[in-house]
């Protein structure tokens, strides 16, 4: 983190702990950061230097078979948030061997036979990758609330099923980072608004955006209600104010950032001599 | 393609036509482009962008449920020749949204009791994307027939089951683009030096990469056949010179967005009314 742009560690103040309030959250700020558009864009850019590096090193250490690590993202937020930039400007400037992305639609008839987390589980990063979860299982806890897709006892259920499966996850060497990309709606509106006004937008334009924009109360509180059951020390979520797609990205980039230097991947050592390998090399 | 910088399109005077020989291609020229690296990476920049555009459409088609087309990027070479970078600083400046990477190794015990195109035809890109082999099912006519992995009756049939099989693929709406990255072996020498001189290259490298150059003029023979035999009209070769990474970077960048223009993908039309839509959104 570059101490001139940041007052404190956006790992620090996004993070959700106890007695957060979502509706507490603004949409529209850029909290910590000292700078304007400009100024983060800026810093993006300077930052994924950082970012590729440290993937890198990740990376490297899973081909020598070294790696125990991975990390996580797990994208989550309204329509129009911002999920796609996310991926684009902050993940897409990692080497794309390195990254596993998963994009989860309304499930399948097969994936509908089996428990909720099935298709979450066979979709975890390997060791070495950054694995982007664009939305997740938490649809089951939020879409499957409001819309009541499962009987309340059974949307009870799986707050409890996933904190256990990201405890096991977390167990495992995946370091999950949780984001809600929180824009307001009155941002929203002025999305889809545009959305309708230009002819290369309207293929990211569905219907149904509206009928969900609808419940949008509903969907807060179901998010509340997410950050204060599966929120933890192994898999903590953080809400970031997205109505500046800059401030956003950026905030993202830090949050991978500080995991993976808390990983501190190095470059692995040579398994073979390297003496011998240059002479053999030379004679070639 | 900007005529200003290049003489011809690379999609014609790379392509392996009939009588093509291996030993005729300069791997350290570059054919076609009248400026230098630095002109280069300023075109491969600005190109960056035209290839970004219509990969976007491409996808849009995909979403909308409008794409039959995928593309799909296979990438061959000796070690060293620089197909990551290819993936990085070519494919990895798109969406990874619409990017379907596919990187095979050595067979699993569980591939190997399947036919060899088995493992291939599970990871071909899905409509609206663009795929990408880091290798391929070339590697069981290159390095099996250089190791003898197989017996030489079957290296002769996979030749003709690889042109059945890219012939169905190609008419299945996925357009192949097959590109031989060439280096010379003075340039790969020089390569495998660096690795074993950088602490941070040393996960790169591999002893059995001097096993397989001891075999370079047997790899060279096997690529000529590969390339007599399955360069077809529907699934063609390319070999590009790679001793000079920006210009191996470059004419891939301009093999993409040579069948991307030809495939046209258009902006899809919105399936919903869109002065209706406006009125819900105004009303929310």
């Amino acid at each position: 983190m570059s101490n001139h742009v940041w007052s404190a560690r956006p790992s620090d103040f996004l993070r959700v702990g106890d007695g957060f309030r979502l509706e507490e959250s603004d949409p529209d700020s850029t909290p910590g950061f000292r700078g304007d558009k400009r100024a983060g864009e800026r810093e993006l850019a300077a930052r994924s230097d950082v970012l590729s590096d440290l993937q890198e090193r990740l990376f490297a250490g899973s081909r020598a078979g070294e790696a125990k690590h991975a990390v996580l993202l797990v994208l989550q937020a309204m329509d129009t948030a911002g999920k796609g930039g996310i991926v684009r400007h902050v993940v897409g400037e990692v080497d794309p061997q390195g990254v596993e992305l998963a994009a989860f639609k309304a499930p399948t008839p097969e994936e509908l036979e089996h428990d909720f987390l099935w298709r979450v589980q066979k979709r975890l990063p390997q060791p070495g990758f950054i694995g982007v979860f664009d939305r997740s299982h938490y649809e089951d806890v939020l879409v499957g609330r409001v819309r009541q897709l499962a009987p309340a006892e059974e949307i009870e259920r799986r707050y409890g099923a996933i904190v256990d499966f990201e405890r096991r996850v977390a167990a495992s060497g995946i370091r999950i980072v949780k984001v809600m990309l929180h824009i307001s709606s009155d941002e929203q509106k002025e999305r889809l608004a545009e959305r309708l006004d230009r002819p290369d937008k309207y293929w990211k334009y569905n219907p149904g955006d509206i009928d969900e924009r609808l419940r949008w109360d509903e969907y807060m509180d179901a998010y509340q209600a997410v950050f204060e059951r599966t929120s933890t020390p192994e898999a903590p979520w953080y809400v970031v104010p997205a109505d500046h797609k800059w401030y956003a990205r950026l905030a993202v980039q830090e949050l991978l950032i500080a995991v993976l230097e808390d990983i501190d991947p190095q470059w692995p050592g040579a398994d073979f001599d390297i003496q011998v390998e240059k002479m053999r090399l030379a004679a070639t």
